[in-house]
């Protein structure tokens, strides 16, 4: 990783970290072991991308963090309910998540669709009851769009339908672009209505997000493709043999690598409308690109 | 039904079902039958409960319809997802939910929980996208709240939990308070909220909202041991099958409904302090402890 982009998000994350473990209910409230649950996966050793890049659009658009880390933390909770709720039995069915057994292995499915289910509504509570430049029903809205039946879970449930049924490159692009970029897309609009910036602006960041997201799930499909499962965290080759719509199952793997490019390309050009003299943020456009795991 | 409160849930429940159908996407809508699972479940034949008890308290303090109605869809939204994912095999495991097939049997697991994840979170984003007298976020706040892991959720949670190992009183009131009066208290806040009432009526409206939960769900539990499945439209003798803590399986079907008695006299002493002349809400209290499915 680039250093300067390494320095934000060791300074990032822990803040992040440390807000939610604020807003989450401590590990011992009751009722059984719901609380418990919820943090296991929030703090299960993720990389905080969704916060991250929100934090870093705010900064380059001179928003104050007070106002964008709660909808920041509010993004993550809802990232890993999404992560739950895919890994169990009924949906990808998937032992193993960031190196650990995932939720339902570790609680039973009924807690796991429920820590979910909590995680995606805390989510909304944190948002709503935060600080904001704009509104905070805003950022409510701006997450629900980009998480909801038009955004993640379209993206969730054409991924499912095309499990072993095949489709083109419209068909992969359609799922990668609502069950991946859709909630990046959200981060980086977030950071910018935090940051009270003009619609062109919001709209800019979002485009870049998009593309940002597009490369993220690419490069995720090439590294089921090419990466061990030790150092994935998950299950690699799984998508193959679950017979998964990927781009390297269309395009092959240079296919899926130029298909990769041309969305950096998208996302650089879209960060120059927003913030281009912002080095950090073009710096993540080549560790998502490049990242092993 | 009292003939004053009949009329009001004729007016009142064309009005939701018609938002309701404008809130939710078009059954054509792709991907795949997403938006028809959703709309599956959203009409088939709930009464309304939620939303029109919203609407009544946002009307005996003289709010305006159009502040209201949306966050009262958004309570229809979570009660849908909380039944559909209630129904699943890991949760009750119920074929039968108002007379029809539950959701993971007319449209499987997967889509199941999809479509519970996507009526929750478009939930959020129609309450958070609302004109309102008060913030929409504040709507937004009360919903999580009430739906999160500190209200429905928890309920969920601990119900699961005390089946087959069972508990005393305190543990079936925790898990009706929290599964079932929890949303029903947010429901009856939101309607107040919405009419911009001060904050002495805004808790009396909670109470009352607790109490008529607490009556409701009683009322379930006896209707449970005592109607007939196709009066009820879901699986009558269910709870006592499944080990479920009740009040009648604690208390006995004469101590619960002195138990409903006793709750339904406390939502008519917290209805003096917000809306003393009303009578339709005051006439609610009486239908929920009598209904008979």
């Amino acid at each position: 990783m680039d250093p300067v982009l390494d320095r934000a998000f060791s300074e990032i994350t822990p803040v992040i970290d440390s807000a939610l473990d604020k807003y989450l209910p401590a590990s011992s409230a009751p009722p059984g072991r719901l609380a418990e649950a919820m943090r296991y996966s929030v703090f299960a050793g993720g990389k905080r991308f969704r916060p991250v890049l929100a934090v870093l659009v705010s900064d380059s658009l001179g928003g104050k963090r007070e106002y964008v880390i709660p909808a920041a933390c509010a993004l993550e909770m809802i990232h890993t309910y999404s992560l739950i709720h895919d890994d169990l039995p009924a949906m990808d069915d998937d032992d193993l998540r960031r190196g650990k057994p995932s939720s339902h292995k570790a609680f039973g499915e009924a807690m796991a669709i429920l820590a979910g289910d909590a995680l995606l509504t805390l989510a909304f509570e944190v948002a709503a009851d935060s600080p904001a430049a704009a509104s905070p029903a805003r950022l409510v809205a701006e997450m629900a769009k980009g998480a909801g039946p038009a955004g993640m879970v379209a993206g969730q449930v054409a991924d499912v339908d095309a499990e072993g049924r095949g489709g083109g490159l419209a068909e992969v692009e359609y799922i990668h672009k609502h069950k991946t970029a859709a909630l990046i897309r959200a981060a980086a609009r977030i950071g910018a209505i935090a940051a009270d910036a003009n619609e062109a602006k919001v709209a800019a960041a979002g485009r870049f997000g998009e593309a940002l997201g597009m490369v993220f799930q690419i490069t995720d499909d090439i590294l089921d493709v090419t990466a061990e499962t030790t150092a994935l965290g998950k299950t690699a080759g799984k998508d193959a043999a679950a017979g998964k719509l990927t781009f390297p199952a269309i395009a092959g793997l240079d296919g899926a690598r130029q298909e990769a490019q041309s969305w950096a390309g998208e996302a650089l050009k879209s960060l120059e409308q927003f913030a281009p003299t912002h080095t950090i943020l073009s710096q993540l456009v080549p560790y998502v690109q490049g990242r092993t795991s």
